[in-house]
C-alpha cells in the first residue's frame, strides 16, 4: 500500500495479535470498510498471507511486526501508524495464552509469561490507543476476553489470572475514556473458535462446526464492527459470545 | 393490515409493552425488516398512533390490547397471533417499572406490583414464546433489563427485586433452549432514554440529549436488531447499553 | 415460657420459616447464647418440638404460627413479638422453595407461589425487621440464599427468580439501611444441607455426610452467629457456604 | 522462639505480607490461639516490634524477611519453616499496591511492579502453601482483597488489574485444592482500614474511627480466624468487609 497518502488522512485500525484466525478475521472485516488495517504479530512475514488477502479483495493493508510485551516495541509502533499510515480510529487486543497446569505445576515463568501476553501487552496496546485517541475524542479500543474472563477454574490459575486482569484493565479504561469519548469494550469469547488449533487438539469438539457448535472468526469480526458502529448514546462496554450448544 | 394471507406464512416480531418510546422503536426496526410486528399495551386504542406510523412507512403492524399478567390474556395472544398472523420469530419483552421508596414505605401492594408487571409478565412472555417457537426450534426472545437488573440499589427493593428476577429468568431460559435453537437475550439499559418521562421529570439530564448524554431508542432497537440477525455459533446472552457519559 | 418479664427487655431472635433443620438449628444457636427466640412456621403446633427441645436445654422460645406471604400476618407477628416478648435483635429469613421444572411446564401458580414463599415472604419480614428496628438504630437482618441466587440454571426460572429477588432485596436494604446501623447480610449456601429430604431424595449425597459433603445445619447457624457478632466497622454482606467437595 | 521443639511439630501460621496493622493483627490473633505465627517482611529488622509485642504477650513468633516477589525467596521460606518451625497449617497472603494513575499516565514499569506486588507474589505464596498443604489435605489460605477486587475504576488499571488476577487466583485454587481438604478464601476489605496511611493521607476519613467509620483491624484479623475455624462442610470462599458508613 501507499503510506503517503497524507492529505487525507487513513483511517485506521490496528489488531494487536492477528495470528489466529480470529485476528485475521477481524482485520479483513474493517479493510472491507475502507479502513487501513495493520495486523501485528511477532514477526512481520508472519503476515504476508493476510496481507496479501487483503490487497487481493482491494483492502488497504500494512501487517507489521511488533513484540507486544515489549513497551519501546509498542510505543513505537503506534507513533509509526500515526506518522506513516494515518489515524488509528479502532484498535483490537486480541493475544491470548491458554494455559492449564495444577498449581503446584504452575512455573513462575509460565505464570508471568502468560500474564505479559494476554495482560500486560495488553495494557501497553490500551495505554498507546488512549495516548493517540484522546487528543481527538474519539475511537474504539476492543479487547478479547475468554470464559476465563469471568471464571477462575481449576488449573486456570496463570491464565484467568491474565483475563481477569485485562477485564480489569477493560472496565478501568472505559470509566476513564468513556466521558472523554473513547469506546472500550470488552468482547467475552465463551467457547471454541474454528481455529487449527480447535482442529487438531478437539476434533469431538470441532465435529460441531458443520451446525454451528463453534464459533466462526468472521461472526466475531461482525460483532466486532458492530460494537465500533454504535452511536455513543448507546455503547456496550462487555458482550458475550457463546454457540448455541455451549453449557454455561 | 390483512390477516388472512395464510398462504406464505408471516414472520411475526411480537412487542409485549410497546408503550414507551423504545417498545415502538423496536416495532419499527423489525417491520423495516419485513417483519409484520404485533406490539402490545393494556389497551389497543393507545396503540394506534404507532400502527398507523408503521403502516404509513410501508411496514406491517397489528396492535393488540393485552394485560401482560393475566395469564390467559397472555396466552389467548400468542394463540392468535400464531393462528391469525404467522410465526412468531421475535418477542421482545419491554415492560418496567421504575419506582423508589424507602423500605418502609413500600407497601406490599407496590412490591407484588413492580413484580408483576416486570418479573411475572416476562415469566408468562417468555413462557408463551417457549412453547410457540420450540416446535420450530427456531426465535428469539429478548428481555429488557436495566441499571437495578445487576444492583440492588438503596430505595430500590421492589425494581430491582423484579428486574433481578427477570434476568434469573433469561439465564435459565437461556441455558435451557439455547440447545433447542431458541436464541434467549438480557439487554441491560444503563442509562436514561429518550423518553417523555424524562424530558418532563428530569430536565437536566434531558439537557445532555444533543450531546448524545440519554439512549436513543431508535438505537436500542437497532441492537435488538443485531442480536436477531446474530448466527447461532455466535450468540449474545447479555450486554450493556450506556452513553458515553453515564457514570458506572 | 414466661411472657410479662418487661421490667428488662429481652433481645429476641425472630427465624422465620423454621420448618427446616437449619432454622431450627439457628433458633437454637441463638438460644444458647442468652436471645429468646421466636421461630415461626405455618402452623404453631409445628413448632413445638423445636421449643421443647431449647426450654429443655435451658433456654427461651416461643414458636408462633404465621403464614409469612401474608401482610397482615406478618404485620402482627412483629408487633406483638415486640409488645410481649422483648426487642428484636435479629431477624433471620430462611424459607426457600426449590422446584425443577422444564419453562414451558412451569405454571403461572407455581412461579408465582416459589415468589411469594421466597420473595415477598423476605420482603414482608425485612420490611417489618426495618420498622422496628430504626428507631434503635440497631439489628441484624439475614437472608439465606442459594446457589440459585447466583445462577439461573436450566429448570429453575421459578426458583431463581425468587432467589435473585430476594438477593436485590437484601441488597437494597444494605445500602439504605448500613448506614442507619442495622446489618442486613446474604449467605449464599451452595450445597446440600444435612436435611430429610436430601436424606430421602438424594441418598447418593447424602452419603457423603461422613466425610463432610453436606452441609452441618449446626455449622450454617454458627456463620450466622458470627455474622451477629460483627462490629459495625466490619460488616460482612454477602458470604458463601459451602462444602470442601463441592463444585463451583 | 526456640527453633528445636521438633518432638511435636508446631502449627504454623504464615503472613506474608505484615507491614501493615492488618498484616501484624493477623499475626497476633493466630499468635493467640498458640499457633507460632511467621510475619513476613521485605526486611526482617522491620518485623522485630511486631515479633517483641507477640512473645510479650506469650505467643511464638519469628519474623523473617522475604522478596515475596521472588521465586527462590519464597521458595526457601518456605521449606525453611517447614524444616525449622513446624506444619504449615495457615498462609495469609496480604500485600498490596494501592495506587492510582490516569491510564496514560501510568508507566510500564508500575503497572508491573503493582502486578508483581500484589498478583505474582501471590501466586508464589500460594503455590508454596500448597506445595507443602497438599500431602496433609489440611490447611487455610486467606487471600486479602480489596474494592478493586471486583470493580475496574477510573485509575485502577494497575491495581485493579492485580487485584482482580489475584481473586481469579484465589478462584481457580479452591475449585482445585477445596476437594483436596485445603481451604482457599477471599476476603473482600471494602472501605479504609485503620492504618497510619489513612490517618496521615484521609483525615476526613480517618476521623470517622470513633464512630466506626474505618475498619478495625484486630476485627479483620477475627474474621480470618473464624474463617480458619470453619468445619470443611461449611466453608466460606468469598466474603466482604465494610463499615457500616460505607457506600458501595
Amino acid at each position: 500500500m501507499q503510506q503517503n497518502e497524507k492529505t487525507v488522512r487513513q483511517k485506521v485500525a490496528v489488531v494487536i495479535g492477528a495470528g489466529d484466525s480470529t485476528g485475521g478475521a477481524i482485520a479483513k472485516r474493517f479493510a472491507r470498510e475502507g479502513y487501513t488495517v495493520v495486523p501485528t504479530r511477532r514477526t512481520q512475514e508472519s503476515l504476508t498471507p493476510l496481507v496479501e488477502e487483503i490487497e487481493q479483495s482491494g483492502g488497504k493493508a500494512l501487517g507489521l511486526g511488533c513484540d507486544a510485551r515489549d513497551e519501546e516495541s509498542m510505543s513505537a509502533l503506534f507513533s509509526r501508524i500515526e506518522a506513516e499510515v494515518g489515524d488509528i480510529e479502532v484498535v483490537v487486543f486480541n493475544i491470548g495464552a491458554n494455559v492449564r497446569f495444577a498449581i503446584t505445576e504452575t512455573s513462575a515463568r509460565v505464570y508471568r509469561k502468560v500474564w505479559e501476553m494476554a495482560a500486560f501487552a495488553g495494557f501497553l496496546a490500551g495505554r498507546e490507543a488512549a495516548r493517540v485517541m484522546l487528543p481527538r475524542a474519539r475511537g474504539t479500543i476492543i479487547f478479547t476476553g475468554a470464559t476465563a474472563s469471568l471464571r477462575g477454574g481449576s488449573g486456570f490459575a496463570a491464565f484467568s489470572g491474565a483475563k481477569f486482569a485485562l477485564r480489569a484493565l477493560a472496565q478501568s479504561m472505559a470509566r476513564e475514556l468513556g466521558p472523554q469519548g473513547i469506546h472500550v469494550a470488552h468482547a467475552v469469547i465463551d467457547g471454541a473458535i474454528d481455529t487449527a488449533f480447535i482442529r487438531e487438539n478437539f476434533p469431538d469438539r470441532y465435529a460441531l462446526k458443520e451446525q454451528g457448535g463453534i464459533l466462526n472468526p468472521n461472526h466475531i469480526a461482525e460483532q466486532y464492527w458492530q460494537l465500533h458502529m454504535q452511536p455513543r448514546d448507546s455503547w456496550t462496554h462487555e458482550l458475550d459470545l457463546r454457540p448455541w450448544l455451549e453449557t454455561f
